[in-house]
């Protein structure tokens, strides 16, 4: 039984807990220092360490080794991983404006991995987007974004900012469906800069296959979120 | 158009890249300093560094900035993410023996989380074991694992390795299914140092409440996945 079950600690804890729910602190705002924290709540410096021990377990707040303590934001976007939608649309469901940032359109060769995500003979040249989309002007998500030059050209993409739209505009196909990778980054030495984040902030990378409802391959895409702003949830069954 | 459609290029880069999957280098091994690596393959340097951003971008090298290009090992694990097995499972599946290292076991009060998570009023004392999870003795998984103490005394955890069989065994109930949050991790102080991570290894953190058929909540898990050792994808569906 440690410090947990002192009920000076528990009330001295729902009151920080409380503080920072209620927004007395800013998302991202860095708390006093220590001996300085706990003077404001009348705690010692040691239960103080403690209580902030809880919320960064509690994710109410972020511990930089060397820098300080940060209130966490809350996510702007929660979603079943399994539910797809464009990255315009789950912006829109936040309730916020997205937005898009070309940062590189191109026409290249297809690589190793295009060839066996498009899987078919006659993929001749990949038209090859990249783009920061933000909501409500803030940057969230970096897109990478690949299809077939000769079914949807290169020159097309600048028009719409929604790819699945974009597609459906040109080719008449709807997109049904993606398989998709999940993978952990730690920092990325371009992206994470380019989206604004802190050294310890992190990213989820989903690398997805697109396929219509006749499985026809369609669209390639990487898209890294920023793991303050989006947040994915999956159900898991016993098979 | 850029140098990708020089079959110079091209040859090369199968080169490397069919070295590279037929085990000439080893998972984790350094490769050579550029110019060197360039001299084996008879390119220039300058055509070795676009062979290296293509394999990176393929993800069968890591680039470490300032200090070398790396093989990237295999994951001995990949799986459905929607597919809940207890962590033992998924390391036999991949072939390999499952082993266990306690860290530490302990009796603590619930925190708010506890409760909102187990949602039953008579809750009083959490069983909190946090142990590194082997697979052919190497650590690749931090599990954190919370039970109803009433339910599942701590002292019996060190007993088995499967906390899932453990549950069947004292409460005669299965687990069904999970509920799971999905978050990357950067680097985490203490578990990537468990875990041996380099710096840039990142991992995958499930945070995941698991139900029996009743709908019951039994068991709060965090499991922090090595990401070079585990993957996981999923089907994506238009809602």
């Amino acid at each position: 039984m440690g410090i947990e079950d002192n009920s000076e600690f528990m009330q001295a804890l729902s009151k920080v807990r409380h503080d920072i729910e209620r927004g007395v602190y800013l998302p991202n705002e860095k708390l006093q220092p220590l001996y300085e924290f706990a003077k404001i709540y009348q705690t010692s410096q040691e239960m103080m360490r403690a209580i902030v021990d809880q919320l960064v377990e509690e994710r109410l707040v972020t511990r930089r080794l060397g820098v300080g303590v940060f209130v966490n934001p809350k996510p702007i976007y929660s979603s079943g991983i399994e539910e797809l939608g464009s990255v315009s649309e789950m912006i829109k469901k936040a309730g916020k404006v997205p937005g898009t940032q070309f940062v590189a359109a191109e026409i290249v060769e297809p690589t190793k991995s295009d060839y066996n995500n498009f899987n078919y003979s006659d993929l001749k040249l990949i038209a090859r987007v990249e783009r920061v989309r933000t909501a409500d002007g803030e940057p969230v998500v970096y897109c990478i974004d690949k299809v077939d030059n000769d079914v949807v050209p290169v020159g097309h993409i600048h028009r719409q900012d929604s790819i699945f739209n974009l597609i459906h505009t040109i080719t008449g196909k709807q997109i049904e469906y993606a398989h998709a990778y999940v993978e952990p980054i730690g920092y990325h030495d371009k992206i994470s800069q380019i989206l604004n984040c802190s050294p310890d902030q992190s990213l989820l990378l989903l690398r997805q296959m697109h396929y219509t409802k006749d499985d026809e391959p369609i669209l390639y895409s990487e898209n890294y979120f920023r793991s303050d702003a989006f947040q994915f949830h999956v159900v898991r069954k016993r098979m």
